[in-house]
């Protein structure tokens, strides 16, 4: 019998570890939530099936904004505040783009050293992921978990132009778009589809000699939203200046996002909002249960390599491989 | 029976039309291979395995870079270059991000009027995708029908920071990163994965009182090259300057990418990179006709609704909605 390099636990422990908000727990579940293996995914559905009643009370934040914008800086200024109102937080990253070096470039602990030693908050560093499918089921997973755990406020984190914003757009119930004065008009065609999402755009490191670009792109910003079409949710978005450094709007922020939720609440798109999300769930799962099914089906993995071999040397196109392994799994 | 909207060509129609470059013919091919319907996939997939031994000629360019960069400019520049040797040039352009708008951003005609006019060049708008493994698929089976349709010279190109890089890093056989002078230091840290993926890096738009600026940018961009770890192609990548406005650095670039190309074929790692993406694709193939077969199974069909339904009343969890229909796929 191969020796196990780490014990599972049983899912009751995991369970009442978490419920009991025993933070050692939750970061054993959360890497259980990040392995691959069959088993451990199986494990991890059943632990989120469990969890799932216990879910749901946090408020979702997606922060977003180019490299440079000053992210952790930021997040560190609004978690610090929102931790000192005696409110839980877990900080989560979502980073599937630096795939080549493998190495997590957010969501690191040392880089957030006030907020990571405040007992009010948990900070995550983002798990190196292959595809942005499994990386955001993982965080969707996470986040469901930090809740069970009795966070009340959940940042996901993302970095850049692109689709890991979509995804995460799609798990949470605000999205707060971080912005850099003096980047211009350039920047804001191009970001049309990120500035769509946005709830709130804040124009970080207004301080110093940037104070006066930071009050043109505030008004840019928003002379820029009066184009879009008005959002489902009724809200129009709203553009204010910060300082992280000075510890600045920060708390303006703050009572945004609060004014924000209770509105979409009232106006109940804030319910239909999750329910669209959990429908999204159910068909990335599928999505993810399929892959996993199909590479884990014996006749699949017991002819993939010479398959992978011929389709290497050049002598069986890839298209006729892939169905030729298609037709095995259907056996 | 129901009125077709448009009527489907005969495969070989398809077929003589690419292979005597028959350009409605491409650009109808083209519109079938972007169909999500079923029975235009299974066309399209016969379609490429027809046109696979015509195939692979071509020099596959990858061209990112960050929104503002001047990427239309260049590419017209230098397409603009290329067509006047003689060779024959399509653009095409990968654009997963703006789904909410589902407004195409990039590969607009009108963006490019001189090289849209220009009888060696084609430029193909991107398509508005719903998912990203859905675009990649689309854009490698455009671009093979354009090499068959015997177009020399392909350049990809994508927006911003992230996924869609990796995902064209993937089927091209040159990537060049266009990089702004001045946005310094910041931006280099994050952008290792992209930079990691960078044959040539050109820093844009080095004319005027910029020129100065680009100078710095493009020696700081040599250095940090420096701590990368080697490359497995064993080519140190080239950072250089150019402005499209004075049509400046343009013909050295292409004259670095022949090098590269040239490079690389005489090492192996030209080939080898290409059977490595054969396998990438064989994967992408995989994942995508698993996902078409279960949403065109008849028990999901009939089912779907109703599942979809109680997730979005929040009577049935989305895992379990999830799980309920796979077994019903199985059947």
């Amino acid at each position: 019998m191969a020796i196990r390099r780490k014990k599972r636990l049983d899912i009751s422990q995991y369970v009442e570890g978490i419920l009991q908000q025993d933070r050692v727990r939750l970061s054993q579940a959360i890497t259980l939530v990040e392995s691959t293996l069959e088993e451990d995914r199986s494990l991890a559905r059943q632990l989120i099936e469990r969890l799932l009643p216990y879910t749901g009370k946090a408020v979702r934040i997606g922060i977003t904004g180019v490299p440079g914008v000053g992210k952790s800086t930021f997040i560190e200024a609004l978690g610090q505040y929102i931790a000192q109102q005696g409110k839980k937080l877990a900080v989560l990253a979502v980073d599937p783009s630096s795939q080549r070096s493998r190495g997590s470039i957010m969501g690191d602990k040392t880089r957030m050293e006030l907020l990571a030693a405040n007992q009010n908050a948990y900070i995550r560093p983002s798990p190196a992921g292959t595809s942005l499918g499994g990386v955001a089921s993982r965080t969707r997973e996470t986040m469901l978990l930090c809740e069970a755990a009795g966070f009340e406020v959940i940042f996901i984190e993302t970095v850049g132009v692109g689709q890991s914003e979509t995804v995460v757009h799609g798990m949470v119930d605000f999205f707060l778009l971080l912005m850099l004065a003096g980047a211009g008009d350039e920047l804001q065609g191009i970001k049309k589809g990120i500035m769509e999402m946005a709830d709130v755009v804040a124009i970080t490191k207004a301080d110093g000699d940037n104070q006066q670009k930071a009050a043109v792109a505030k008004a840019e910003y928003q002379s820029a939203f009066h184009l879009f079409p008005p959002a489902a949710n009724g809200w129009f978005p709203k553009v204010v200046t910060c300082s992280a450094l000075h510890n600045e709007g920060i708390e303006h922020i703050w009572s945004l996002t609060n004014e924000y939720i209770e509105h979409t609440q009232q106006n109940k798109y804030f319910d239909e909002r999750r329910k669209e999300q959990n429908l999204r769930w159910m068909y990335e799962t599928i999505r993810q249960t399929l892959e996993e099914q199909f590479f884990h089906h014996k006749e699949v993995i017991k002819k993939l390599p010479q398959v992978a071999q011929q389709i290497s040397e050049g002598t069986l196109p890839p298209l006729t491989g892939a169905q030729l392994l298609l037709d095995l799994a259907k056996k």
